[in-house]
């Protein structure tokens, strides 16, 4: 999928009225499922998921305020931002005053309506730029939100790329945010790509589309006897600005994919953060109970640039060849992590014979070493179980690749093979 | 107890003639005792304590030095410090060239008198400014020291503050030490006042009145069985001069002491010194053997100030305002460790639901999050029984008070624990 | 021995034709037994020596190019760096065209005749300067080498000096480069001066004279059994350059040899690099089978200088004061191995009465302390089986030696044991 096929999705994808639950939400999932086939579960509503509960479902067809002279001053069908969402029907004739303690602005930022939510507590209201809210008059004005909340599902879609190992690579996006484009259309198109790219690979790779934070905690609450198979982990979003790669660690901080990450952005603009308890479902996925491996890829971090939940992130904020830069950077790291094995040399005392295995050149005194041949040495030198290719690359400083490509030489000339606990 | 107040303790103390035995000990503690109940030991000349005996106690009435004219040239009425601690009696006449090897001075501090003792080899001797040894004539002089080296004990002083927990913080101070004000009166009224300063605490605290080295080891030898209640430790001297605070650490070196005073420290002007087996009684509580997680509190650390063990070391050398930043600096040192606890998530797999329980603001989609509410995340993130309150503070960078608050209310919506071991 | 006196081993081991089995490597033990008395050992090719064979032997008597007018332009006796080590024997007449694949030449130093061997695939060669090369005209050329390979031995030396302990300090040379000075005849005149300098030591010192790689690995191949006594070890070459030390850490990287250089280099310029597994027979010592704590100590390293490898590492590029130099390093670090010891604190709990002893000055009050009663303290507080007198000196900032004569005061005062563990 190139940069402009990841364009494209996330402006089919943004009109959709998304939320936690609802047919914005599944038709977000029928989209991607033209893209990768998705396995789709509907969770009913009560059901109880961990510390939580499924809440109602919760579906929009239309919500305006309309002036006296029958126009939409503000309208749901313009932007789907307008409505808080979740906001319960009303339909009623109010006075600006009245209505006022409903409408949210940004005021430092007027031209800009926000986003915002009330998924937990019952309520109602609407967003809108503060130079719309300064030019309106005192009304009255017709209020509409033409919306039910009630018994249903919670959705989520989930596509695996069968690997020959049964660990498994997670990869989750939430697809709960409605017309915002780099939150998290642009992770959502990243993801897509690396699962059309991903050909027998070897970990097996489960992508989790799902609703943030109650979602994941369903999938977490339905998946609790399976997490050991997760080996490593990533939340994807925010993956199409123009800044650089962030990288947040999991909560181990050491995790091979923390290491993975470190070593595959040594060589790029990057930032790389410590976990905290705070951002998109590595709160879930790295809560005590679970502790799972599960680090953050975004290029600006959330809250960090000043479109963050507003209208302003809309497609045009999101470049192709961010998001290509960012599954570039992803699918490096997934290089890495598939090769990345240990050892056992089975030659371990001494060195073996080299250049009797026509692995080495002949003619001693040469003070010039090639890389390939350091690479066998350490990788003969440092294959004890107590070491990766990527801590032998580290402790090295040769490349990742050339220790890979050693390794297998090795191999095949009966001098290695795979570490076994 | 206000500044002003221990320094009219520091005032009072001054004039005794304190040594490592004897009256002058025995009154010092009589004046603490007016300030905070003491219970007093006596062990008897001759004792063992670990590998030391309790030796002959000290008393003495008069010394001086008198010229010709039989006027007292140097007079222990003027200065404690003018006899070296623990001189035996001695009545003679003799010439200045006779008594030169028994004067100490300061040569390089012409006009201060120094402080010398001997305890563990018998002798006599005086201390007395170059200046008035250089204005002396050849003598002869009447000399004289009226003292008493005979069977007795050695006098320590104890107050406890009862806290709900039998755990110990031991607090030592040395108060063998005559007419010196810093080193260690001031210590000494810092002590006093923490002592007067706590109510109800959690922990039980302990505060040791003993002479240097000797007293400390025979509080040793004699609570030897019960150095196990000892959590943390500080030794105090130095309390009061116009320098920063100072904090050693413990033998251990990542005692929760030591991360405690880190912590404390981080936004004031300090010095950290690593532990070394020189300076107060630590070096007692720090011996392998009991190897106590003690630090030693001071402002300018011993030997270096340069009024350090001389005449100038009087309670104009101590400031109130010093002694005032000496304890407030403790007091929010004892707010930490008292309040540093560790607890257990009860929810651990994913995050509770806050806002149902009224902990959490429930309009999501904001981008500024509460100091409160991430102090929750972080306390129910890391409540895994391996990180203490503090840990989570170093690791979140958020405030020690605003995770205590934050720990309160999730044991209150009954999501936390204490942890149990 | 002196620096002069260990140039002159130099220049007497220089001319020899050595390789890694034949009469030049004989003759080398010979002369080096001159000096130590060597037990030399002949290993029969086709002995299996771990993962490798024993060679045939090789031997050379002469060999020359020749023009048409009857002159050597390439003669072995001029150097023995010109013919490839173990060349077959060859008697040929050939045109220059013919001949120039066989012809080594370094065209960046066009002075200087290159080094080259082929131990193991069968090929003859001569190294020649670029210079003399380009002189040469078309041909025809006489060309010989008087050489054979035959069934013979591999023949290494062990030196011994029996210490009062069984446990062993390796100290490995290699002994196979024919005409090259610093490389290695310098590090062979240092073992064998460090080897005479040696009276009556705690560790038994085995010094082994072998050829690079495969000497090695028949030492270890043959006394794999008691590589389990080596408690440090050492390679050593290059040991005669005119630059600074250059120390090449243990596989281990925290080996007690590894500390032992780290502390003796700290006050002298120096170089201290990360193991890696190319370089001298360190590779061998430190491959994962056997992991011996075996450090690698040259001047500047392999490969790092122009003259390496090349006929400019002659006698005159060696320094007497540069072996010197590396002589007393080199015993500096033997002395701190020598008298680091782990000890006991017999008096563990509080400090002992040091001053009843005899071992502390009894006049109190003095704020300076000499080097030696700290010392005593540092020994007496961490002497808990946990620190090395090394590790002391490390965390007090005290010379070693201080601390090593403290302890022998405190062993000798009864305060102190040797620890067991």
């Amino acid at each position: 999928m190139t940069g402009p096929e990841m364009h494209d999705l996330v402006r089919r994808l943004y009109p959709l009225c998304r939320s936690i639950t609802g047919d914005g939400l599944r038709r977000t999932l029928d989209v991607i499922d033209g893209s990768i086939p998705l396995k789709v579960s509907e969770v009913p509503t009560g059901t109880k998921v961990l510390d939580w509960t499924i809440p109602r479902e919760w579906n929009i067809r239309d919500a305006y305020v309309k002036d006296a002279a029958g126009n939409r001053v503000v309208d749901f069908h313009d932007n789907n931002l307008h409505v808080v969402g979740y906001s319960v029907p009303v339909e009623a004739t109010m006075s600006l005053e009245e209505l006022r303690g409903r409408l949210h602005t940004l005021p430092g930022q007027p031209d800009l309506v926000p986003y915002r939510t009330s998924y937990y507590a019952e309520t109602w209201g609407f967003c809108l730029s503060q130079n719309t809210l300064d030019g309106l008059a005192d009304g009255p004005y017709e209020v509409r939100i033409d919306s039910t909340l009630a018994d249903g599902h919670l959705t989520y879609g989930e596509h695996v790329v069968q690997g020959r190992s049964s660990e498994e690579v997670l990869i989750s996006c939430h697809v709960c945010h409605p017309s915002l484009a780099n939150d998290n259309l642009a992770g959502v198109a990243v993801a897509v790509a690396l699962a059309q790219r991903l050909s027998d690979p070897w970990y097996t790779y489960r992508f989790v589309f799902a609703p943030g934070t109650i979602g994941a905690i369903t999938w977490l609450a339905r998946n609790r006897e399976r997490t050991d198979r997760i080996r490593h982990g990533l939340t994807m979003a925010c993956a199409g600005d123009a800044g650089t790669i962030t990288y947040k660690r999991s909560r181990r901080g050491d995790a091979e994919i923390d290491q993975v990450f470190a070593y595959v952005l040594k060589d790029r603009p990057h930032t790389i953060l410590d976990f905290s308890p705070y951002g998109y479902d590595e709160r879930q996925y790295c809560s005590p109970g679970f502790d799972l491996p599960v680090g953050s890829l975004t290029r600006t971090p959330y809250g960090s640039y000043p479109e963050y939940h507003t209208s302003a992130d809309n497609p045009d904020f999101v470049r192709p060849e961010a998001m290509e830069d960012t599954l570039e950077t992803l699918w490096s790291a997934v290089q890495v992590l598939e090769g990345n094995r240990r050892y056992q040399n089975l030659s371990p005392y001494g060195e073996p014979q080299l250049g009797a295995r026509g692995l080495y050149g002949s003619l001693g005194g040469r003070s010039d070493t090639k890389q390939a041949q350091m690479a066998m040495l350490w990788v003969l030198n440092l294959s004890d179980g107590l070491h990766s290719l990527l801590d032998i690359a580290e402790r090295s400083n040769l490349p990742f690749q050339a220790l890979a490509d050693a390794a297998n030489a090795l191999r095949n000339a009966g001098l290695l093979k795979e570490w076994v606990d």
